[in-house]
């Protein structure tokens, strides 16, 4: 049987993962990036460094020249076809890799597959941004991924943007000051409107400047502060708005949801309760709540050989993806 | 008496305003350049295009040497002492004048000065972006103008961004499409989300695309469309608290109000009314509406020379400009 090797890559706001698999010997090899989503970096930087990823896992595998059968990037923020072309491209230029070799796509394709592998399912991204995905019979539904300007229910951004509105209306005194707005303030210095102003315009990445608040935030509402509930629960509820869209659209009677993100993950225990209440309040029906199986570097190369319609290479490589990419 | 070369300069998002004013023979030589605003193009940029538009007014006045006593600069977007320091130095290297006779501040001071002159009041800015600023007894107090990622309620970017969202939300499923959603999706050509992603995001400057939309919400609200009313009517309503602020931390019983940008000045009798009621109702007294009264460029002139302390430079101006710069 041919040699296969095969690479995934989950291009986000805050890091990259990449796997380099090799799936005659079984073998996966990991390796993490900085940020790299294209929307915030730029394409330039973005294949820069996602082809240093691919090189890594290619060299740790003993590979010197790049050979891989696949290099399959989830990436957030490609917003269209012909953006996620001009990235393929360049990526193929800088790593070696044959272009008809190379698959770009939206991360919630591999945030699906890293849960649900390749079965159908829906899934709730809360990362840096925030999307829901679904996949049934063949079909695909998104809602939202609208990007941090006019979307991103319930993400880190959003949680960070909500907290520092309630610093500034604090500051400017709009409105009495939340212990929230006061915590925030101590916590990053800011004493005065332009302080906050600074911090998120002055940022070389005002996005990721305000997701980082969202630890704070979640913090906070673990601890039981009113403010902080106010603001989770009020970006849960839009985006549970958008899980049901998904539910609905599919139109299955008892859907398989599943949630990933780095949100998601640093708070499971509480955010899984919340989104399923919330959910099954609005839906009125019992919901079933999946968590993510595989990382998500292997489950972009996953989504990436079912977008090449190779059910053969498919098999083979959930073989070794079941081996060696549990979480 | 010495001849007066004075320059003003409003540096908005999406255009700009210069002035040359020559006290001595009374004259003003206006001409606009596109958009400046350091935080939406770049301090690099937005210096070349305000140069440019400094060079074209001396020009004109019959100047080859560059030799004004000011070049003040109100402009958009400057968060802090030290930006609008790095603005300066350049715009200085550019235009060839000494950097002592450069000042750059924001622009809600030109604006303030185009109402009021060099008396007290209370001036809230409506254009791409927003913000309130008065001054009273030597005092000033800022409320808003937090930009287009944590603020500008009731600018013409919050207005477009409401619209996009309503447009998303339709487009998506989420909720029934409102006859505005319907409205912009037409006009713009999007027929699915990522049409419109593709719109905000690849746009070279997404903050004025989404701002480019409040002309279509306006004048939606003016046919009487009942989506337009709540978006603009709930945008006004977060922006009156910000007046209503400025006016309380300022303690004057009877405020002299004045507004001005692009969005108050093209629905100026619908808006003027809004504002008012609004206001009057938050507060429980009557407030005094006040006009622009000359071109913000000249605004920019009086603001910079308050703030160089020069009073008898001061009074020369105001004497050519209130013959010359009149609205």
């Amino acid at each position: 049987m041919e040699k296969l090797v095969l690479v995934g890559v989950d291009s986000g706001a805050t890091k990259t993962e990449a796997v380099g698999m090799d799936t005659t010997s079984q073998v996966c090899v990991f390796t993490t990036e900085g940020p790299s989503n294209p929307s915030v970096v730029g394409i330039e930087k973005s294949s820069a460094v996602i082809a240093r990823a691919v090189e890594k896992v290619l060299t740790s595998l003993g590979y010197e020249k790049p050979t891989p059968h696949i290099v399959a990037v989830g990436a957030a923020g490609v917003v269209n076809k012909s953006y996620a072309d001009v990235l393929r491209k360049r990526l193929s230029v800088l790593s070696g890799v044959p272009a008809d070799r190379v698959v770009v796509f939206e991360d919630e394709l591999a945030a699906h597959a890293s849960v649900f592998l390749s079965s159908d399912g829906i899934v709730g991204v809360l990362g840096t941004g925030s999307c829901v995905y679904g996949e049934f019979a063949g079909h695909s539904v998104r809602v939202g991924g609208w990007g941090h300007l006019l979307g991103d229910e319930g993400s880190g951004y959003r949680l960070g943007l909500k907290s520092l509105r309630e610093v500034l209306e604090c500051l400017d005194g709009l409105k009495e000051c939340s212990s929230l707005a006061i915590l925030i303030a101590r916590s990053m210095g800011f004493s005065s409107a332009s302080d906050v102003l600074s911090y998120v315009y002055y940022s070389e990445n005002p996005k990721t400047a305000v997701a980082s608040l969202a630890t704070m935030v979640m913090k906070a509402y673990r601890d039981g502060d009113n403010t902080a509930a106010r603001i989770v629960e009020s970006e849960i509820d839009e985006f549970v708005k958008q899980v049901a869209a998904v539910i609905r659209k599919i139109g299955v009677s008892s859907p398989k949801v599943g949630f990933t993100g780095s949100v998601y993950m640093e708070n499971r225990e509480l955010l899984r309760h919340l989104l399923k209440k919330k959910l099954e309040e609005l839906l009125g029906i019992d919901i079933e709540i999946f968590e993510q199986k595989v990382r998500a570097s292997c489950g972009a190369i996953i989504a990436g050989l079912k977008l090449k319609n190779d059910s053969t290479m498919l098999a083979r490589a959930l073989n070794t993806i079941e081996k060696c990419c549990l979480c």
